[in-house]
């Protein structure tokens, strides 16, 4: 497989196109954003923790049966995905109430809920990925109610594969941020990454934030926090 | 029927009971406020306005056979009501983009939808009256699936009778909200008020605003664009 030329600059990710019409070459990168971008940071390390954690996921996704666009991780920074068109909808799968939704609703940081809570926010940043309801996103023209009814089962899917992987680590998944493309073929399948930088751990004694939070209020080294899910989940 | 003591007093109305247990007496006040309590102003006249505005209304939807919580108006400023308990969503109807949609999601405003698009937001004036999905509205505990499907039912019920019975006043119908409630009987049935305070009304040739945006936006005096609408529904 061969890297060819730069196709798109994310926050946390370049997309190279290869010699295979299909697949593409990502590279992760060391920037930490939050608040929509308003704080930003270089952190060595972050990058090579992301890349293996979010590959290592992928592939317990992919032995449960879930398809993905992941196909293999290259080096310490690199994995190969299948070419999707990523659908600009954010699906947020919430198991324990924190962040946003705390703010937004009022619900106390910690509050478990009954069954998992799914939201879909507009992907955009112009915008400030504003949360949306199903009926803007066919407004939007974001997706169809057949697509955004696969996409939520997929979602409630990796959920149930996810929970008690990470609690068999000691690790509660709070949150989560997925994101979602269509194949050449149609089919909508899960793409972007699962790390500490789209999901929130807390670990499952002391409540310890192990993901992004340690980054937006400042709660100590980003690096010890994603090398200790690293660890947990045996990379 | 006898005017007793007042039960509650909001923005824009007081609410007193009655002799009769089902029955509430309701006195428009003669505020107007706007981007959640920010911006407030006493407007002599405005009370009178609303209350004939929103008894015409609400017996225009009580001829086209929808039931509300409107009796009969009393006075210039006072109206009787079915008690219920009110529902705390409040539920907007748009069927042409202005306002928040606009801002939020990037919709030109005057962009006319497809079909018209239901959206509930949480009444909570300290969170700011956020913006709510189904699975938040079961969440919050707000109302039963069965029950968002008959306010969805309802909400575009009313729609259905006030844009042709507007448009042959040469109104356009904007965008409204509307609140529901609870009678004793366990029903869900429309209540609160529909005015130029709850509603967005264009003049059909000149989209000329004759709502509330004219206060919020400085567009000139209140009463004279309320008194456009009273007069053109034949109050």
């Amino acid at each position: 497989m061969e890297k060819q030329e730069l196709l798109y600059e994310g926050k946390a990710k370049k997309i190279y196109r290869t010699n295979e019409e299909n697949v593409l070459w990502i590279e992760y990168k060391n920037e930490a954003t939050a608040f929509n971008g308003q704080k930003k940071a270089k952190i060595e390390g972050k990058a090579v923790l992301n890349n293996k954690i979010s590959s290592l996921l992928f592939s317990q996704l992919h032995k449960a049966g879930i398809k993905t666009h992941f196909i293999q991780q290259l080096s310490d920074q690199e994995q190969l995905v299948q070419k999707v068109t990523i659908i600009p909808i954010e699906v947020v799968i919430r198991n324990i109430a924190a962040g946003s939704i705390s703010q937004r609703l009022g619900f106390k940081e910690g509050l478990k809920f009954a069954q998992p809570l799914v939201e879909f926010y507009y992907k955009n940043d112009e915008l400030g990925d504003p949360l949306i309801t199903d009926d803007h996103v066919l407004l939007l023209e974001l997706a169809t109610t057949a697509e955004l009814e696969e996409i939520k089962r997929q979602a409630l899917a990796v959920n149930e594969v996810l929970i008690p992987y990470f609690q068999e680590k000691n690790i509660k998944l709070v949150d989560f941020k997925l994101e979602f493309g269509r194949t050449a073929a149609g089919e909508i399948i899960l793409a972007d990454e699962i790390s500490p930088d789209t999901c929130r751990f807390w670990d499952l004694a002391t409540n310890k934030k192990l993901d992004k939070d340690v980054f937006r209020r400042d709660l100590g080294k980003l690096t010890d926090a994603y090398n200790e899910i690293l660890t947990r989940i045996g990379g």
